[in-house]
């Protein structure tokens, strides 16, 4: 029997002093009540969900490739899916494709292997609070690079590369999360060129980009990244993410990452420590689903998220008093409203509960502070009735407080 | 164009030099022909995998809980199945127990929460090489605690822990991976108290307990860790993994680890950024199985094991030379041969190949070196044909080499 109580705490690593819940997560736990209408989730439609063709695809594995599926596997991932989504980008070496659990795995892994203590990382202003909550364990210093409209401010990010030592930037360029917006094209050739010169990684996380409503589908900063290396893949500095949790779904847990062969082999070697590998059954069923149901699953979440996001846009133009800016996202799940400064967002939220509406306050997404008079909606779960009455009383709440 | 070769290593956090691949792994790769009978996998016999349940579990999720099944969830855990969990452990609370993707993410958890560089981190000698792989990015020293047939040497270890502070002892009491030993109840109350005495937290890895051949089941040394502390779980200073991997199947990637609400609560912060949660459908489909399926396969795997175990104990008796001993495991996949001390099982190894047999050399599971006379085998995946051939094969190179 121990004779005092014993503290663990002081156990803990440094690095875990970094690993903390967010006070918003707490906050948000209040709105989750039946009677208040939420966009603060970043989920996707369920009602959207393919499961039937995920029923017969489980079914079709296990009877044709049964053993395999259930078996441990290779960290790489499971080769015919690695080789399709290779295909997807053009000419690029499925060795340089590594599947993980979700997106949110190949930010975890980028840190562990990038990272030293007080490394100076470049994220957008605002950026995803999960990538965040991914790299602080690894304990470095961020650095908030100008944004706007148009995304990272390039000539604000050349002038801060002449000062200080990047080790990558993180960048979201389409449908932003949280703000929604799209970088120009001239911005993402920018970018990739200043990195570039400047020695410095670019991590392009691209888990929305095939959910367009309008508009040309850019090229991704990987694809200028392979261009400006002279085609050689072995000297891209960009590294490529993206997901099939927003167009198939999430509750899979397969994504990859595709990353020049020194990133991505060390990759590898810290995904076997972290998790060996990813679910067998899982990469199999989504490979199954690759060539028919993806396709047509995108364009079903494509349609439906375009109606609610043009509902919301409605529905924002109707209530909201005209002192509140907002995003005119061309895909994704997420629009963005600038409040009048002295407004701050986590306060209106106690009080939108009240009025039962729900939303995610800005502040999260800054690295560094700031951008209390902001706050993240999200459309991609709401019926245009729900859009209509939330917004509504969003409207109601803001008016309140101006 | 870039004008130079960039060469992308330098921008290596320095604990990516501790991730690596091993050598031994590289070498075993020679081994993977279809002619060659390998007792070196880890792996569990896929023949023996419930596919079919497997399948008739998913259908019934799928079609009952389809859009639950397929969505995001919490990083804790499917809650079903960590009640069912907590019932397993006795009176122990669910909130205690988080599910992780494969027990390996249990072991990457835990080392970036409580592992400083430079922390002293006690295994036993030899230990699970995948322990070793997910702490050494976070840059710990190993401590190697002599062990003999009961386990950890616990008087050793206390001569230890006088001089030495240590931040965990890592330890996998039954049927130990490599070695097939398990640890005495007597060593098991010892490690217990003595651990406890010094504030030293214990992680008891135990991934094939289930799978015992003959005699009684021991107290898992969590247990005895909660009698240590009166019964409080808050002062538990023992952490339990386990997995459903080798009694069910490992291609679902589903095990859990059980702590103090402390470390618990520390691990789910580090989970949701290191992988949000572990795949909702899987976790579903396990609590499905948890009911019937588990007991039945767990049954048919240890009849099964148990016979290949006592085919191998009887070929090493009829071929292997009587310099070479080697251990009874009780349970479990492996066996543990010591050859001669001027004998190599590296050297060894690349001369099995030309007798078409294959095993694990000692080597890579001494955190601190040592051991090069000492190899793995296991008898989970052969039949007691190949056994025979098998082993009779070993028999030859090694007396060859007398």
């Amino acid at each position: 029997m121990t004779a005092s109580l014993v503290q663990w705490d002081h156990l803990f690593a440094d690095r875990a002093r970094r690993i903390t819940s967010s006070t918003i997560r707490e906050l948000l736990k209040l709105t989750q009540k039946p009677d208040i209408i939420s966009f603060a989730g970043g989920l996707p439609a369920p009602e959207l969900f393919p499961v039937q063709e995920v029923a017969a695809a489980t079914q079709k594995v296990l009877n044709e490739q049964g053993a395999q599926a259930l078996q441990y596997s290779t960290t790489e991932g499971h080769a015919p899916l690695r080789q399709w989504i290779a295909a997807q980008h053009g000419n690029v070496d499925a060795d340089n494709i590594l599947l993980v659990s979700g997106s949110q795995q190949g930010l975890d892994l980028l840190g562990k292997i990038l990272i030293n203590p007080g490394d100076l990382i470049g994220v957008e202003t605002p950026t995803y609070l999960g990538a965040l909550q991914a790299f602080s364990p690894y304990e470095p210093e961020y650095v908030s690079i100008p944004t706007d409209e148009e995304g990272i401010n390039t000539e604000a990010l050349e002038e801060l590369l002449k000062q200080k030592k990047l080790k990558f930037i993180y960048a979201i360029p389409n449908f932003q999360n949280p703000t929604g917006r799209t970088m120009s094209l001239e911005r993402r050739k920018k970018l990739v060129e200043i990195t570039g010169r400047y020695g410095v990684l670019l991590l392009e996380d691209d888990p929305y980009g095939k959910l367009r409503f309008r508009g040309d589908f850019p090229p991704s900063l990987f694809s200028l990244g392979l261009e400006y290396a002279g085609g050689d893949e072995s000297q891209n500095h960009v590294i490529y993410m993206s997901t099939f949790s927003k167009t198939l779904t999430p509750g899979l847990r397969v994504a990859w990452v595709t990353a020049n062969p020194t990133i991505n082999r060390k990759l590898v070697q810290a995904k076997q420590g972290a998790d060996l590998h990813t679910a067998t059954l899982n990469q199999m069923i989504v490979f199954e689903l690759v060539h028919e149901v993806l396709g047509r699953q995108t364009e079903l979440v494509r349609k439906v998220y375009g109606e609610r996001r043009q509902f919301m846009m409605e529905a924002l133009g109707k209530y909201l008093p005209a002192e509140v800016s907002h995003t005119d996202p061309e895909g994704g799940m997420f629009l963005w409203l600038t409040l009048p400064e002295h407004m701050k967002s986590t306060e209106l939220l106690k009080q939108a509960v009240d009025y039962k509406v729900a939303f995610v306050p800005g502040l999260p997404f800054f690295a560094l502070g700031g951008g209390e008079n902001t706050l993240r909606l999200s459309y991609s779960c709401a019926n245009a009735d729900q859009i209509d009455r939330g917004i509504g009383a969003l409207g109601e709440v803001i008016s309140k407080n101006l």
